[in-house]
């Protein structure tokens, strides 16, 4: 069990201060560095994020804008509207304009579609990324389902599929890859639930961890978009934040129906985006970046697996099976998680997250991000230095 | 009156085209070019901004974000959460941080705004900007007040008092300057409004303009901001897209009653932002840039009042009085707005636009944006010869 000597006891009260009044969400380490300056951060293992990919971002944002004229642009003139930037994503991800609605970050569309469409009763399950039941209106009731701790918080497809067909929602959430535990539901076990659930009207599927997904040797991308083509109650959610890293420039979208795209619109949506979010739509769909995307899109993946198997091999702990660039780690010793946390962060400079504001884990849990192999490399030297 | 020639009508019909595809905003300049290749467009006398304010805010992007390793920040980041941002606006302007909240670009303030705040009637002044009547939800009944044309559409104040206190709104929106015509309301007038209208639960003002507006030799700048101080129905909406030049960025901000700033918060509003709009507020409350900026929006609006005077020289054209960064034109000799427009952007490769969209304009209308002096000098030579 981790002891905490007396002054790191006190950076571990402020520490958890700062978490409490973040809410749901983990304080940044921007504002960690501001309220703790004498801490000598080396890690921000909070922050799910392909890194990589943020360098290629950089390295076409510079030559292609800063080293031409290019950037007035995208800085001086409105972005276009949700038609035209629809059009750019369609012919990346092989859907009609009229099915996508941008937004400013995922987030945007989370809060479009838990205001309209979810109706009278969402099943969520838990534990998962809050804004999903944050965000509920007062009149939708939110059912939670529990996922098993036994089955290692990941879903058993039939059980589900069961628990929905007894509560008979309007509609439904998944996240897949899940957060905080990394759980992938595969692709024909996606389409068997859709199958089954014809008559819930909202499937919702939040993709936003796919990228880390895998399913071939090939570490091939796969999406329930397909699925979408099939099943029409599907609205897939996906953050371009993560396996981009570029959660700056908040660029998100959504695959629905076209009604309920035409409804939002109508509602209210002009310039839904950003000029740094349109260039990035307009590069994501060259074939020059698709093709270096993809090289540093596997890099990742392969590094953030072995970085799992070595967490895996560490004592006292317990690792979740994980197809996302986090792994969601359970203390088995009696440390707490806010233990954990501070001494990773005081002693070896590594910020990880605490889960205690996650509803649906029973016992200390901590979430530690994959980064650069470095990075990586001083996560784990710090877990086995305290464990060790 | 303007005639065309058979190939400028074809053009025209074109044009006219995309135009009504765009519904009530109107098509890019990139649009434009894109669908007719073969024009020469010289000048976007359709976008309201100031371009100095670019070129400004352009040198320090380039000295504070790619000249050093800070740009990476603001584009792999999440940005901060609203109270943050709000804290760094807050000691810009005064105004406390519970008093704010953040939008991506002021559109998405007046969706909230409208959605959520409104009630179940509104007043809203004709002509306008549209998005105020068209993002009212079906249960809010929108009031016209229609402006008087020969009162040059602008707001008579006590009229207006009378006008309101028969209908008995919710709410009411002024627009401060007006957008298509201009109309500035002075601060003590816009003061006596909210003093004889104490009973309307929101007074909503957009300033997205006041930054060109004056009332002193100094071009001091003006804020309802201060009057939300004493009257707490007031809602402020601000873009920075026109003044600062940086639509593409989305930047706007609301100063409003604390528990409806915490009610949107609580309804899901999280990184509402970006991390190049953080920036921009960052830098918007330094003392340098503050400085700067002063320079190039004083410039500007001397170039602007020059343009004005200008083109008010020139026969069988109508301008009418503004406080804005663009003109109110009605054509007076029976050509018609679209005629007009083709032939500029034809012809002399100035794009304008129409103002057969705006409803309460009763005539033949154009608008066109203050540009660079050298720009403004290439309207005024195409408008010359056109009635020259």
């Amino acid at each position: 069990m981790i002891e905490l000597t007396r002054e790191e006891l006190l950076i571990a009260s402020k520490i958890n201060q700062l978490k409490e009044a973040a809410g749901s969400h983990s304080p940044s380490i921007f504002t960690i560095a501001e309220q703790l300056p004498d801490l000598n951060i080396k890690v921000d293992a909070c922050f799910l994020s392909n890194p990589y990919a943020t360098d290629l971002f950089i390295d076409y944002f510079k030559r292609e804008l800063i080293d031409t004229s290019r950037l007035r642009d995208f800085l001086e003139y409105y972005p276009s509207q949700n038609e035209v930037i629809a059009d750019i994503i369609g012919s990346s991800i092989q859907v009609g304009n009229d099915n996508i609605m941008v937004g400013n970050g995922a987030i945007e569309l989370i809060q479009a579609v838990m205001h309209r469409f979810v109706g009278e009763k969402v099943i969520v399950n838990i534990p998962t990324f809050s804004s999903y039941y944050e965000f509920a209106r007062n009149n939708t009731q939110v059912v939670f389902y529990q996922l098993d701790k036994n089955n290692n918080y990941e879903l058993v497809v039939d059980h589900y599929i069961e628990f929905v067909k007894l509560h008979k929602p309007d509609s439904v959430v998944i996240i897949n890859p899940n957060n905080p535990n990394g759980g992938y539901l595969q692709y024909e076990k996606l389409r068997f639930i859709l199958n089954n659930l014809k008559e819930v009207k909202n499937i919702i599927i939040d993709e936003s961890f796919m990228h880390f997904a895998y399913e071939d040797d090939e570490l091939s991308l796969i999406s329930a978009t397909e699925l979408f083509k099939e099943y029409r109650n599907v609205i897939v959610i996906k953050s371009m934040s993560k396996d981009f890293g570029i959660a700056g420039i908040r660029c998100g979208y959504a695959v629905m129906d076209k009604f309920k795209v035409t409804e939002l619109l109508k509602s209210g949506y002009l310039w839904n985006s950003s000029g740094l979010s349109e260039y990035f739509f307009r590069l994501y769909r060259t074939n020059d970046f698709y093709r270096d995307y993809e090289v540093v899109r596997k890099k990742y993946i392969q590094e953030t697996q072995l970085f799992f198997e070595e967490l895996s091999n560490i004592q006292n702990i317990k690792l979740y099976p994980s197809m996302a660039n986090f792994a969601l780690i359970e203390l088995l010793d009696g440390t707490t998680s806010s233990q954990f946390v501070s001494k990773m962060l005081i002693k070896f400079g590594v910020y990880s997250r605490t889960c205690t504001d996650k509803i649906g884990l029973n016992g200390e849990f901590v979430r530690v991000a994959s980064r650069k192999i470095e990075e990586n490399r001083l996560i784990i030297d710090a877990i086995r230095d305290i464990y060790g």
